[in-house]
């Protein structure tokens, strides 16, 4: 440690926990929280659903691409490429959803499917958690089925050019390079790319 | 395209927008927009400032290391072991605040601070932007200078250990996963770093 004594880690005891705001996506809790040497504080924490995302990475031929989906997001107000995902259903696992929601929004179904992470997309702010799964060589298979609201694009982009560009224009969701960033030390540990 | 017919880059015309929560940290605004082919649609969207991480890279010696944080997070409920960031001030660059947060919660100062990248942390629902910097041999330099509520811990950790374990254990905050995504790409582009 080269500043603090220690009591970074220390948990807080949430004090009291009440509902404040319902949106379909989310609910608002304020929180009072008491952590180290008794010190109190209020906390605005959002419940959300987890949320599942996939990364379809077809490895055969002779430049490795990912299937992407090109959507228009409300929250920048901009179009965005991303991997496809969404929220993961009551009961359901995270490894359908993810396999639900590639199907939904590309109609591609993957050979096999690997867990490359959890995280949590905002702990800051957020209880909900961020699976992410690597899709190998995924196939056109079955009819697509989007959401009300959705409106999706499905398109191959070359591995490189995703990890190069990854973070800027269209690609600027950054939980998307979260899902690159574990999806390819995935495939790197299973020795299925080399980069 | 593999699928769609390119009205997934369609942008929605923001109909009304209404605030209908506050708390410190962000305002909840609803939203009716209206889409290809005329569909209309509610949507929740968060607005918060802007967020700036840093992650100071110290490059000299045998091995690489980050200098890190570790807090409690009020979202998850545990400790995150993170790099140094926060809230942007209302007229402050985006760097600046990336200098200031890390002399506030570390005590260190950079040799050379680099833009990394600029994303949405969620463009679903959210409308603001997370900024990183790559800072470059950080040194013990200045007092820390903590928030209220803020209990902090400042540690080195070698690089590839991080790389390693990010999106696991205590190192399961999403957005630090796209940090060091685009950090070391950054490092790599600037050829101070080769992995």
């Amino acid at each position: 440690m080269v500043a603090g004594d220690g009591s970074g880690s220390i948990e807080w005891t949430t004090v009291s926990k009440e509902e404040r705001f319902r949106t379909s996506v989310f609910t608002v809790f304020e929180q009072r929280s008491r952590g180290p040497e008794g010190r109190e504080g209020r906390f605005s924490v959002l419940e959300a659903r987890d949320w599942a995302v996939v990364v379809p990475l077809i490895a055969k031929g002779p430049e490795s691409q990912f299937l992407m989906v090109r959507q228009y997001r409300h929250g920048s107000g901009r179009p965005s490429l991303e991997f496809p995902g969404g929220v993961i259903e009551t009961g359901e696992a995270p490894e359908a959803a993810a396999l639900r929601e590639l199907a939904e929004e590309t109609g591609w179904v993957p050979g096999a499917l690997h867990h490359a992470g959890t995280v949590y997309p905002n702990p800051a702010i957020q209880s909900n958690r961020f699976h992410v799964f690597l899709a190998i060589d995924p196939k056109p298979s079955v009819e697509r089925n989007l959401d009300e609201d959705e409106v999706v694009d499905a398109l191959l982009m070359p591995a490189n050019a995703v990890r190069d560009q990854m973070g800027e224009g269209e690609m600027s969701h950054a939980l998307m390079a979260t899902a690159l960033f574990l999806a390819d030390r995935c495939a790197r540990r299973l020795g299925l790319e080399a980069f």
